[in-house]
């Protein structure tokens, strides 16, 4: 916790409500000083946690002051118990911060199907509230954490107009990702003047150039939620085209960074690649390969194990379903060519190859020669410990 | 190798021609003392190998007498050289077999994009023809075998107009196994009388029913393909709709039994699960069903850890695609049930679901409540052994 990473007018805090079996924070918040315009973008599981389907409607109403979520325990498949529990848990933690329950959203990750220990979060809330602090951010990514092993927690600054304006986002993984709509638990504050409307689109296409283009196992969570707080505490308008576009790179690249990073501490990951495929007849031909490839357990563990087994790569190519010549493929580790026109370019480019895939992050071309289509993933390795992790999770 | 394997007419032999670097048997060859009528299934990944080019043409003839195999080089993405080596592998045991070369059907298995090294196969093949013999089926099934850990051979007899008839098959697994059509290589005896068309119908019924109700880990290898060949010594001649249900149970029976043992010697599998889903609102929405759950890496993962994560199970349904209510999902474990319309039914349940998952094999209902649709896959854990095996694979 070098500087302290804050945005004007929001304060958050995190704290151990006991939810947790190994004792670590696990109940956090983020208030706002004043209501802000809010957007959201919800799991496409069609199995949804209560938090989910209470702070969906809440967003809809497109203004929230505050945010509390849980680790330890996902609300989901708890049936009308759990929906009153979500109701229950924002409400408390309304009553705390003087607001009325639905400008409270609410967010909770953790085991599926276990009921919410509402006691517990009842008990520890009034603490909570009194914790808040703008420094406080920090202790709130901490707070939502299940297996990740280090907090997500970015921060972008930029200008409209020459008014400065900021974002911060917090962010947990590790597990059950896929770009299937949104993805996991991210909250963004932000001291922007915006409209609800304008908000929601910028946030939809942000996730989708961010979010929605990384896999850590293919699994999509029942309680992912992505939730954007604009408080209009700075000076800084979007008004304009170009004021939109200033916006949406700020918040693209702020997502790219909570993407990334998401990746990197995926549960058991040592190896981070970027699939990017190119000369496809299509971009969502080009995405389908990258998704096949990026989804591979055979491509994954070969990442784990150092070795460029580039034919298991092709042969997810093949099974992609998209229409193609493997006659015509180009693949490259970096800048290293490994297959030229469906074959082998031999041992010299193979060592090399293998060297590329030593470092911890590296891209993969594949380039099908086919077109102009173009997309990319950003995936990992399949290792040991995640088995491992996910074997134990329960225990 | 207690009692020998035999088909009537067959004779087959396995040896070592140097091909896998720990210098096991990984050259094999069956023989039809007559021309048999040949049907085939194979690989519909669009990387396809060599000898799936030369094998399928050849089996569009209706007519062969041999097959010769190979493990530890896929010859897969090895461009023209690897046609013109599968068809001289195919050549050359046509040469010691006095058979045109078009009567030598060619199959291969192992890394992709290595070169075949067609001049061990050159030296090897003349001991191999002359340690053809009619026992010989356990050798040929040894030498096809990859990462498997035991061979695979089973036999089957039965009567048709009180005429005895024997099927048997040989295959090997045991990754990039997914029910994509054909999987693995599989190779089918019979000495039944059977027209080319009908012997292709049965066939594919029967893969469709068996090989293609399996997974290990969702790849599709580039090399699959499963014959028959069928040399009509037996008296007994499939003529009539009766012949025809006799002899498609017993080729179901043999590749189901096929299935199985190649799903329980997956790479690393210690758990086998039988995803059965009923319910649903078609059969097709079963089998997305089916093959979401099956193929969950978190699913897996739990199956390894004898983690009753019932949670999982039910995330992955909400994934699949298929629309659903929640609320009305029953599940069981075997016959204990752990979700009612939605919910857990309690600690007792969970205790007992989680002796299902001690033992080796057991089976996951997944009740929809929704309609008559039904059907299943078969499925096996995801262990720490899965990703050894995987990431030192070519090392």
């Amino acid at each position: 916790m070098s500087e302290s990473i804050r945005c004007p007018g929001f304060q958050a805090a995190g704290i151990a409500a006991g939810i947790k079996k190994n004792g670590g924070p696990d109940l956090g918040l983020i208030y706002s000083s004043v209501p802000a315009t809010v957007a959201g973008v919800f799991t496409c599981n069609q199995v949804q946690a209560a938090p989910v389907l209470v702070s969906k409607a809440r967003v809809a109403q497109g203004k929230a002051q505050a945010v509390v979520a849980n680790a330890g325990n996902a609300n989901c498949c708890t049936g009308d118990q759990g929906m009153a529990d979500a109701r229950t848990m924002a409400a408390l933690a309304a009553a705390e911060l003087k607001l009325a329950p639905e400008d409270v959203l609410v967010a909770s990750t953790g085991v599926i199907g276990a009921p919410l220990p509402i006691g517990k979060i009842e008990s520890a809330t009034p603490a909570l509230a009194a914790a808040l602090a703008p420094e406080g951010l920090e202790y709130f990514s901490r707070a939502i954490m299940t297996t990740d092993t280090v907090p997500k927690l970015v921060q972008r600054r930029g200008e409209i107009d020459g008014k400065p304006v900021t974002l911060v986002a917090a962010a947990k993984g590790a597990g059950m990702i896929r770009p299937d709509m949104a993805t996991m638990l991210c909250f963004v504050c932000s001291d922007i003047q915006i409209s609800a409307l304008l908000l929601q689109q910028c946030l939809k296409r942000a996730v989708d150039r961010s979010l929605n283009r990384i896999t850590i196992d293919g699994d999509t969570s029942t309680n992912d939620m992505v939730l954007v707080m604009a408080n209009g505490l700075s000076a800084a308008r979007v008004q304009t085209p170009d004021h939109e576009k200033i916006f949406q790179a700020l918040l693209d690249d702020l997502l790219t960074d909570i993407a990334r990073r998401l990746v990197k501490d995926g549960e058991g990951v040592t190896k981070m690649a970027l699939i990017k495929v190119q000369g496809a007849s299509s971009n969502a031909a080009a995405l389908r390969i990258a998704d096949t490839v990026g989804h591979s357990p055979l491509v994954k563990t070969a990442f784990f194990g150092e070795d460029a087994n580039w034919g298991r790569i092709i042969a997810a190519v093949g099974r992609s379903g998209v229409p193609l010549d493997p006659r015509k493929i180009d693949l490259f580790f970096d800048h290293v060519q490994l297959v030229s026109q469906g074959r082998w370019c031999g041992p010299q480019a193979e060592s090399q190859a293998t060297a590329v895939l030593r470092q911890p992050e590296f891209t993969v071309t594949i380039d099908l020669n086919q077109g102009q289509g173009a997309d990319s993933l950003l995936t990992c390795d399949f290792s040991v410990e995640y088995v491992r992790i996910n074997a134990d999770y329960r225990s």
